[in-house]
């Protein structure tokens, strides 16, 4: 791969256009997209017309969407009638909605009437909703066929299918009525009518559905592709097993956004520029500080406590960093159960149960550990290291409680869970932990 | 769903196992089982006993591996056989890894020595690798044989195979030479021979490839099988992208626990004991508490400075929040990147820049807030403001460094860049902004 990168680089450095395409061209369209990625636009698109039109539309759709919404406003109105016509019709349309608007309905003039209302319903659909992930390039067939009919109907129209392995059995007026895979095809009889055959209970989505529900639900039923259709069940689309990894990846990544206090960015990394990623993370770095000035302003109403017994400060990181990992803890598990769908509304009262019982017997660890350190290598005596122990102790139980119920409440809201995460939790944890800690200190040390 | 399920559960409460067996019979083997995991092990024992057998290993098959391990037990010989004989090799494997080694033996002597052999070898291959998730159930092919002849030799041997649509071209001694899709069988000639339609550059891993590297392979290249070989190149298996799809997920789980400081649990949150989630949270809050003590003891070294300046304590929270929040969203950038491919050991300049940039960017904006804040609302006049600020600064570019660069070096060291996260981060972090702010404060404002 990356010696691949240096011949190419060299080939195009020198301007040895035909050298650079035949490169491309033996290798993977993945590979090839990647190392296109990394030259300016006009180098790509001198190479791109050098090759073969299908294999230039391969790799084209492999291409990042910015890279490929750049491209398309540089090229000739028929080299966008070749692109969009190989395109599937998700690609493209993911395609369209990085490009200006006024530009969007350029490109589309150059594209029949019928892929033109295509691309504008799915240019409609809400950004994680089904719709905006599937393709409508599907086999379906019709329950009179038999085995060998359907067999000639995927050889005549499977080329522009993004997968024929799975193929849809609708009826006249196109609702989805049954599902039957390529492999039961070719296991039975050729003379087999389609409506015996076929699975007649088919899982499927409606095209507003979430996306990440979509996924869910491909992943649990081990589908290789997810039927979409409109709110009265006439099939529009499919959602394909590769599309879902995608999904699965990005949703889990925002999630580790958000669950960080990021505004999810939706690109990779190495590719964001310094200053989205100083966008992404202020607003919620600033919120944060905020709360943290409070916990100060609280703090400042103890500082007689701390004036007399200084050492007291000295066991505020201990106590608030512990809270805060204990509340992260619990609140992560939740989120992420959420997010598979493995916890809901429902489960609140046993999630509180959990995180009491772990909160109890891990509580109790980290006092006595810290309950003999103090009386050990003693910097305060007795009663302070019984007022450490019991605040930790405390601490530990409300920040358990805290972060195990917090996410379901967000969800019951329809707000995001994952924003109940560790800089939140670590935030309200911090709060009340200090109060719990000065509130007894001044009770059991008399200050 | 709900209703489905209390209706089965009266059906066992009332013993009428016949239509339980019914009802479970009309549904999809998906929901099947999760209801069964609601039953005790005798009573799934019993319904199963009562379906078909082809249905009763399906629905077998979807099971959790614990409440498979303990079914498997309980039956008899003639049972196991059927099992076994039912169930696809990686699933039968990933069972038994389950289940107490001399009751494997006990099991593996119901089985052909065939299946004992492959079974012991899908044992033998550890836990992470690419041969635990793989399948021997495939459809391999010969450079020689025409189309008609691969799909005839797909119909006599697709039932067992995991997935037909992938089919592997092997030569004489097991190489793996070629690949072809059914789709290109379907679409071509039926004189067409496998050699002339095969890819023969085929994307395959080795069975000891970490199954979450394999799992990316497939993912980027948009496969629905990937082919596992020995170290010689010799075909032993498959893995498909249901399962890639379950790794994927387990592996995301995984980082979000490493990341919130607890041991993974591979299990879903509701069905983990209070005492397994205890012990996975235990070690970790122990671990940072004792980080905690070591902060307090820096504090401790400052006492001096506080009690002459009693409000410097209540910076502190927001001083140490902020800076272990800044710290947090840079490593959970940088650690899923490395998770997801995008980020390697080349890249350290790359992050180093980026990081560094975006700290000052933040970190200035921020510090002017707190300025212009303590200047205001004024707790402390000109010289504390400037104290505060300048460290708050200096505690996001120092946050920031250390969590964009420890993933990496973690990673380079072969240790896992998920526990570089927010919780370690942030007592480092913790640590050292405390420092920077009292040695600071004792300068500028002479204490």
């Amino acid at each position: 791969m990356d010696k691949n990168k240096e011949i190419l680089f060299s080939f195009v450095n020198e301007g040895r256009w035909k050298e650079a395409a035949l490169l491309l061209a033996e290798m993977n369209e993945v590979d090839a997209a990647l190392l296109l990625e990394e030259l300016n636009h006009e180098d790509v698109l001198t190479v791109l017309r050098l090759l073969d039109k299908d294999q230039a539309a391969e790799i084209f759709s492999k291409l990042p969407d910015e890279m490929m919404a750049a491209l398309i406003q540089e090229v000739t109105g028929s080299e966008i009638r070749i692109i969009l016509d190989r395109l599937a019709f998700d690609d493209a349309a993911d395609m369209l909605s990085e490009v200006p608007a006024n530009i969007v309905r350029r490109i589309l003039q150059n594209v029949g009437k019928e892929d033109r209302d295509v691309l504008n319903k799915f240019l409609s659909y809400g950004e994680d909703s089904a719709g905006s992930v599937m393709t409508c390039e599907y086999i379906a067939l019709k329950q009179w066929m038999r085995v060998s009919d359907a067999i000639a109907h995927i050889r005549r129209n499977g080329r522009d299918s993004e997968t024929i392995y799975t193929c849809y059995v609708t009826d006249d007026v196109n609702h989805l009525i049954g599902v039957v895979s390529v492999k039961s095809l070719l296991l039975n009889d050729n003379e087999e009518p389609i409506g015996n055959l076929m699975e007649d209970d088919v899982i499927f989505v409606e095209t507003s559905t979430d996306r990440e529900e979509a996924s869910r639900i491909l992943s649990k039923y081990d589908l290789l592709a997810l039927p979409v259709t409109d709110s009265e069940k006439r099939m529009v689309g499919i959602i394909t097993v590769d599309d879902v990894l995608d999904v699965i990846d990005e949703e889990a990544t925002e999630d580790f956004e958000k669950m960080a206090a990021m505004a999810p960015s939706g690109r990779p990394y190495l590719k964001s520029s310094i200053f989205s990623l100083a966008r992404n993370r202020f607003v919620w770095l600033l919120v944060l500080m905020v709360s943290g000035m409070i916990t100060g302003g609280i703090l400042s109403r103890f500082e007689n406590a701390f004036s007399v017994l200084p050492i007291l400060v000295t066991f505020i990181p201990m106590l608030t960093d512990t809270g805060g990992n204990a509340g992260s803890q619990s609140s992560t598990m939740v989120i992420r159960g959420i997010a598979l769908g493995q916890i809901g509304m429902r489960d609140v009262i046993k999630v509180l149960r959990k995180e009491f019982g772990v909160a109890m017997i891990v509580g109790s660890g980290l006092a006595l550990v810290n309950f003999l350190r103090i009386m050990m290598f003693g910097d305060g005596g007795l009663l302070v290291a019984l007022t450490v122990a019991i605040s930790l102790y405390a601490t530990v139980i409300m920040a358990k409680t805290i972060g195990g119920v917090l996410p379901i409440i967000a969800k019951a809201c329809h707000l995001d869970p994952a924003i109940m995460a560790s800089p939140l939790i670590t935030t309200m944890v911090d709060a009340f932990s200090l109060i719990i800690y000065f509130s007894l200190a001044t009770r059991i040390l008399g200050i």
